[in-house]
């Protein structure tokens, strides 16, 4: 007989009191990719250490690296007889812009009916802080069950550039039975869900350059290639009629889809209606011969994240422009490489650039996909503890993100990951006005209490 | 027996003078296109207005329009049987931006070598001061040969949104018997020119909407279609693989040029050795089956001057952007006209643009293209005051840029217009670091002042 009851009902109590401790996370406008919020990054770290420390977690570190800091921490308490899990995470968030969209300031946090908003309170402090107060509502409540290590990175908006390299030089550090990472996500409120295979990514920067500044295109125009134009020729070519992407070899190593997982990836029922719903686009559009749900999940897309070249503001200016550029990235899937991409994007610009521009591609970020064993003890703990606190078995589905850190973690150091959290497809994560389903967050936190006490083996 | 060397003589003792003058009206940052300038627009207005009355210039007034004011005023005392002359010009100047490429404050004109730096000093405030400089060493030195109008805007670099307007409701205070337009320019230092033919213009902007709002690439990447890629396809469609624009009919009106003007152009001699050079661009590029000299007078193009989508700051972010623009402009050519030319884009659009998006068409400004008497006792006049400045006699050309106050002024007023003007083809103009040659600019007002007094008739 465990303390679980207890527990739970330590966590019913202190609903507010995990709200006040998340806000106090998301209020710090910890946003890796911008230099100027390189104090706003060390706060959130500390916090993060901090928290650990006053809950009894031991060995807290706060290990540099060339950019944010990765924090560490362990409580191995419970014996070996008892499975040791990884708890990772990101404290860092995605920038604001376009910060005119938000309904109030990101890092005010405010609830609005079930809904509460703040920049990264999805994505994902709001998970962090899920699993820190489960964890906190059994350390108050009795005996923690199983041992713990802590790894949390600020670079995961990057594409934790230094991650890889810290797991590869922290194998002990690191080493566990399983890692939990609550950075996936739910497909309802009312569906529990366990992500078994995540999308890599390969993220680019493209630069046109014709002249050597902006020209009048009446003086010039004719007779110089516009930049513009020939970015918008290549972009333009990197899809063929049938949505398919024409890098070349871009789908040689892709993993193709069993019929097994089809067939279970149809049985989530998420219909093209619920996409509408949730994106507001005419109609839906992707490479043909796949489901909304198989392109979103299990094949690889090349996106334009971002586009800018000339005069962009109020009224008119009459020039060719001096560049033009792309930010431009692929959702990769197994078995696909990132630098195998980067290689087929070289390939194709060779062929498709013409003579009269000169051009820049630089790889930004890239990670691998990957597929998680859903059979294991761990897993199968998680999927109960889901079912105890929602009433249902939860769903097992395929995520179109990225976490490069699931592949990092298992090819080092031979652990897997479960891939869980509490945050919905409606959650604007990434965009303005991100919000958090309360009433998801709090059950979420319950589940992690089952979680946790459901991984304890008998002695 | 005329006063032309007295008055030459007075121009020759008083350029720190007359560049002075120049100096503070350049020191106005008198850009149209920002509301932010309307008070500067106002005080370039003025100052032109108080030189006019300085000069003795009657009847000077500010007419307000919807947007920014037009100056005018006359002198009319050289009698009768003397042409009247309307001088135009434009008051107004383009914006600065890329300012960080500037190497100096755009409105803090400086003299570097040959050249005097200041946004405006070549397009155009540099050549209306070199007319008033010009008329003002007459009128001190004897009596004007000939009688003047005036007519200065301030919406030129915007398309000259009130012009047409102005003329068509004004047709008795602007009747002349010739206008004289300093807005075109040389073909370079050596070389004096005269422009017969101009490009219309029709400036368009463009912005395709997807989602309600930014979405994560990663949830969302191959469900919806990216209104970048969208935007992207469709710039990309509108030219074929011989650099032809393929908007429905956009050739149908185009005025072919004939052998003889082929001829004539091929005179000019300007090698595509001169354009590499002004351009720094690794190749040209262009219609096919046409010389650099012709693509740029007498063929009409199309230019994306503008381009913006999604994340553009460092580094990455994974996003699906709700929109995409581009500013996108077509140079035209006889006898093109430019609402025919939005009825075509329009027509293009509706066929390319797919229904997974929504898009809006702006029409933002635009004129005819025209082509000039060369032959006139007026013209002809001037190319003789080109002859007395430099030495050669002039060339004559089809110049890319658009000056769509030309067919106002010839479809309401019935005048011509002379287009001279002593910019330089590598003037920087509508780019960083404009300049205007201080030798050239000199020499053009010794030009303009033979140019009055060739004007006078025998009575």
């Amino acid at each position: 007989m465990d303390n679980r009851q207890t527990s739970l009902q330590f966590a019913s109590e202190n609903q507010s009191y995990f709200l006040n401790g998340l806000d106090q996370f998301v209020s710090i406008p910890s946003i890796s990719t911008d230099p100027e919020h390189a104090k706003d990054i060390q706060k959130a770290a500390q916090m993060l250490a901090d928290k650990l420390t006053s809950l009894g977690i031991e060995k807290v570190t706060l290990h540099p690296t060339k950019l944010h800091p990765i924090v560490t921490g362990e409580y191995l308490h419970a014996g070996t007889s008892q499975p040791t899990v990884l708890i990772y995470g990101h404290y860092d968030v995605q920038p604001v812009d376009p910060i005119e969209l938000w309904d109030r300031d990101p890092f005010s946090p405010a609830t609005q009916g079930e809904n509460h908003f703040a920049r990264g309170v999805s994505d994902m402090k709001g998970q962090v802080w899920a699993t820190l107060s489960a964890i906190e509502a059994i350390m108050k409540t009795g005996d923690f069950p199983v041992n713990l290590k802590f790894v949390f990175e600020g670079e995961e908006e990057i594409g934790s550039l230094h991650f890889a390299e810290f797991v590869q030089a922290h194998k002990d550090l690191l080493k566990a039975d399983v890692c939990f990472n609550p950075d996936a996500g739910m497909i309802n409120a009312q569906t529990p869900s366990i992500i078994f295979g995540l999308r890599g990514l390969a993220y680019f920067e493209l630069r046109v350059y014709g002249p050597a500044h902006d020209l009048h295109s009446g003086s010039f125009g004719g007779i110089v290639h516009n930049p513009a134009q020939v970015l918008a020729d290549c972009i333009s070519g990197m899809h063929d009629a049938k949505g398919r992407i024409t890098l070349p070899g871009f789908y040689d190593s892709v993993l193709p889809l069993s019929d097994k997982e089809r067939a279970e990836l149809a049985r989530l029922n998420i219909t093209d209606e619920v996409f509408l719903k949730q994106t507001s686009v005419p109609a839906l559009w992707g490479e043909e011969g796949y489901t909304s749900v198989e392109r979103e999940g299990a094949r690889p897309t090349l996106e334009i994240n971002g586009m800018l070249s000339g005069f962009t503001g109020e009224g008119s200016k009459t020039i060719i422009p001096a560049w033009a550029m792309a930010k431009i990235s692929c959702r990769l899937v197994p078995n696909q490489d990132p630098q195998e991409v980067l290689e087929q994007l070289k390939a194709y610009l060779a062929e498709k650039m013409p003579k009269t521009v000169r051009y820049e591609l630089k790889y930004l970020s890239g990670g691998k996909a990957s597929i998680s064993r859903i059979d294991s003890k761990e897993s199968l703990a998680y999927a109960k503890a889901l079912e105890a606190a929602w009433g249902v078995a939860p769903v097992y589905k395929r995520e179109g993100g990225s976490i490069g850190v699931v592949p990092d973690l298992q090819e080092s150091v031979g652990v897997e990951s479960i891939l869980g959290g509490f945050g919905l497809p409606d959650d604007n994560i990434h965009a303005p006005n991100e919000h958090l389903h309360l009433p998801t967050w709090y059950r979420g936190i319950n589940a992690l209490i089952h979680f946790f006490y459901n991984l304890k083996r008998e002695e």
